[in-house]
């Protein structure tokens, strides 16, 4: 059984690194694109040989959407997490076909949640990095943990 | 043939509402959260319900996913875009299976890319909305959009 975490597990400063890397198969980046971002890039390779690029590249949001699940290979949240928003990402590095990605996310800020004494709000730093240990995308993510009920049941720890 | 967008095409201030909505289906809700964000309150309904949402909800990156694509509905980049980043990104209210969302488009700023005279940096205010009008995600996307020749080739106007 895997560790999960509750939002008292976590402590500010924390950093944690996926293990098993996520490779970016060209057949799923032009059927993601299809689906979701249906610009030539993406598309396919002919396409993308005369966009700037100069190939096939994932879309941003293939990329982001991969990066969750990567955070949740390293950190899964117990009983499951609830996204709140995220603020500057930015997409640093073209996303290759066959490129395995990895994440490193460092805790940010831990905060009691206002209007949920069961839930804490976590903040964490997520870089999204190729097999080079070059970074493609980072991202600045808050989401809501559960706490563990015996301390949530507590006032003077709320 | 659809209009396509050049960076002259827009102005600040400028608003685009996309026509077809775009229907999160239950079963897609439930195989992009098992790629991608595999969280009890995406991979199923049974799961779902003791979560805090009591019921099947779509991933955030799902909704942002199919935001891009209705993005794209709206307002096709001529040549392809290519993202930069985005910020302020909340995910407002849970997104639920047969939802049908759209967006609403702005035009927040456009300026000249510095390094790049055939490209123009277009940052945009873009929110979702499911079929109540309620908004369900908004965010800050900041795209390149290519310029039309006969203007990057002038340097008065670069």
């Amino acid at each position: 059984v895997n560790k999960t975490y509750y939002f008292e597990d976590l402590t500010v400063g924390l950093i944690l690194r996926s293990s098993s890397p996520r490779r970016m198969e060209a057949e799923r980046i032009k059927s993601f694109a299809r689906e979701f971002d249906p610009q030539p890039a993406h598309l396919d390779e002919a396409a993308a040989s005369s966009t700037p690029f100069g190939q096939l590249v994932a879309s941003g949001w293939h990329t982001a959407a991969a990066t969750m699940r990567l955070v949740l290979d390293v950190l899964p949240i117990a009983e499951g997490g609830q996204g709140l928003g995220l603020d500057k990402l930015t997409w640093t590095r073209p996303v290759l076909p066959d490129d395995e990605l990895r994440v490193e996310i460092k805790v940010l800020e831990l905060r009691a949640s206002r209007s949920r004494p069961d839930r804490g709000v976590v903040t964490l730093e997520i870089t999204t990095l190729n097999q080079k240990d070059q970074p493609v995308q980072s991202h600045i993510l808050r989401s809501l943990f559960p706490r563990r009920r015996e301390q949530a049941a507590n006032p003077g720890l709320a």
